[in-house]
């Protein structure tokens, strides 16, 4: 079986390792922090930047199949990888152009894939100058290196500018929104490809954060067709081997746009390690590896909850509520091990099946209040 | 969280550290072989025979609760751990019990637990003496150090003693089986107790071995209830927190009949990592940690196929008939990373989930063709 290296050793790397660890898959990860998530579930660790060319041009020369659990990786040393003639996934000219928001939304209306409206600035004092051009409230986006909400700022009026910082970026039209979904697509280097049904972000209105996720999501058959066929139509036009999360907006006119895309196992598929036949991270491993695709079909409703470090502690990580949780029935917990919380780091997550997603939801949000990641 | 140490190091061990991983549990294994399956996936990993008394004591300070993977341990270390206050859990007294198959017998008689009569022999010279007392076919076991098939024969005849090794032994009677099943229980320390559906094991009548292991079982709901009622009470009567595997016999005659037990994870229950609710590996984990258990219902209907090393092939393994077994639904491939192959060596097993079990049982059968484990 062929060697496969991946780029960042967080937790979705160290799901990765999980799902290679059923099949006895070679996997080494490459990462800086010797502490991270991945590091006790590879077969091997290199010490290492993503970032920084040579470090990623040799990790590569140590495996057969290169693939990424995060965008922000040297691209040029994929593009090197590729024409030596190893194996990577996603392809590195895909990976650019989803690292750059502004060539993002260009290649979405290159081919007609409904998205919001966009407006490009090379500079703050450029954005400056033409702030009349603008209808506010709008959304800025930097045009690289956001990330879990970063990089990303909505913008009420014109005196909001003087927060943002001085890079490129876009502002897209603020939609009217309905619902955010996800649909996760993958693709084999065959040419087969196969969507998950989509999973509905639900937000707390107070806090305007994400709340939970649950799949099925609560729309009609038409537009969960829809999605997918979209989500399909976007990794096939990106030539992508590999998962692919498409983020969607459903807007109140009932119409569909696409937000943004990740090129690897997201957070809105962390449900499908119990919740469907094939868990997103054994499906990546097999589309990488170019191995029939497993079935996408989902065996119970989930409800997910983000377990992040509680507001007002930082420090060496203490779970609370432990007991409660493994007490109640549907409940699977997944802890990442990240030794240090900060507030609002991503710690792990929980996903509840019932056949009732309502008595789910209500699991979920006692949950939130009586599982909780402090310091000790 | 209480640091856990595993004693052996095989599948079950590997197993136990993958379900450990979810919750970012710590695990270390006291194992002889330093390229174990379980080894790439456990927090530490400590070279030492299990069998001997001082490594075992040595690896027990070490950490917080010790259990046992595999029966064949130095259980004369665990009394000694045990009395040091640590939490050793099967409980050192039954395993003792377990592992002398003439003591389990007395056991059951003494319980009035259902199982097939016995007769007692210190040496071979005495059954060779006494060889008239006995009714053949019958069966002959080692009273200790049986594994995995070994230390058992069936003697068809008075002639058939030759074959036997000279060492204490029990002679039970032929039993007239209509089935084979185990059910898996599992306690804690609060006394709270599940039983798992229960597993049929279906046998090749050719070749006289395992075929596969199907669940639901095919026998009537009062059989169902009546063998987890008596695996509970087994459990029960042991005083163990962790996993019991029980295995039984169906007779003929509408009986139930214990046959015997092991006091941790089993073959009988790998499907349970896909087809219930809480696999047998995380619920031993709770088990031992006094946590609540979680719930055993079956998710789907199932057909588990051992994977053993091709007849004829010894050597570095390599697998054949991957692809075909990924392009079929429902197929969940498990490899245990063992990195030589000998024949009817155990190298993994495949759960085939299906709403229809006729078809599972059809996959079973074409993957058995299919899907081989040879050598370079």
């Amino acid at each position: 079986m062929k060697k496969i290296g991946i780029l960042g050793g967080g937790q979705l790397g160290k799901m990765l390792c999980l799902a290679a660890a059923n099949w006895d898959m070679d996997i080494t990860i490459l990462e800086n922090d010797a502490a991270c998530p991945a590091r006790p579930y590879c077969t091997r660790f290199v010490k290492g930047d993503i970032k920084n060319y040579d470090d990623v041009v040799a990790f590569g020369q140590t495996v057969d199949i290169i693939t990424i659990e995060i965008e922000h990786v040297n691209t040029e040393a994929l593009h090197f990888l590729k024409k030596q003639g190893k194996t990577v996934h996603p392809n590195p000219v895909s990976l650019d152009l989803i690292k750059d928001k502004g060539q993002q939304k260009a290649f979405y209306r290159k081919y007609r894939l409904p998205t919001s409206a966009v407006w490009y600035f090379d500079s703050i004092s450029i954005l400056k100058e033409k702030i009349d051009t603008i209808t506010f409230p709008c959304v800025w986006k930097s045009r690289e290196g956001g990330y879990d909400g970063k990089g990303v700022s909505i913008l009420k009026s014109k005196a909001d500018i003087v927060k943002l910082p001085d890079e490129r970026c876009i502002i897209e039209e603020m939609v009217d929104i309905d619902k955010e979904i996800a649909v996760i697509v993958c693709r084999n280097e065959n040419g087969q490809v196969v969507a998950y049904p989509s999973v509905e972000m639900v937000f707390d209105p107070k806090a305007n954060m994400l709340d939970y996720q649950m799949c099925p999501s609560a729309i009609n058959k038409k537009v969960e067709k829809k999605a997918q066929a979209l989500a399909i139509s976007v990794i096939e036009k990106l030539d992508i081997c590999g998962l692919l999360a498409v983020e969607l907006f459903l807007t109140k006119q009932g119409k569909l746009l696409i937000n943004e895309v990740a090129p690897r196992p997201h957070n809105s598929g962390h449900h499908t390690i119990e919740a469907t036949e094939t868990s997103q991270f054994e499906q990546h491993l097999r589309s990488i590896s170019n191995m029939p695709l497993g079935a996408t079909a989902m065996r119970l409703p989930s409800v997910l909850l983000n377990v992040v470090g509680a507001d007002g502690f930082s420090g060496k990580t203490k779970i609370l509520g432990w007991e409660n949780a493994l007490g109640t029935e549907g409940v699977h917990i997944h802890l990442y091990g990240k030794k240090m919380t900060k507030p609002f780091r991503k710690m792990g997550h929980i996903t509840i099946l019932n056949k009732d997603i309502e008595r789910a939801k209500q699991v979920a949000l006692d949950l939130k209040e009586m599982f909780k990641v402090v310091s000790e």
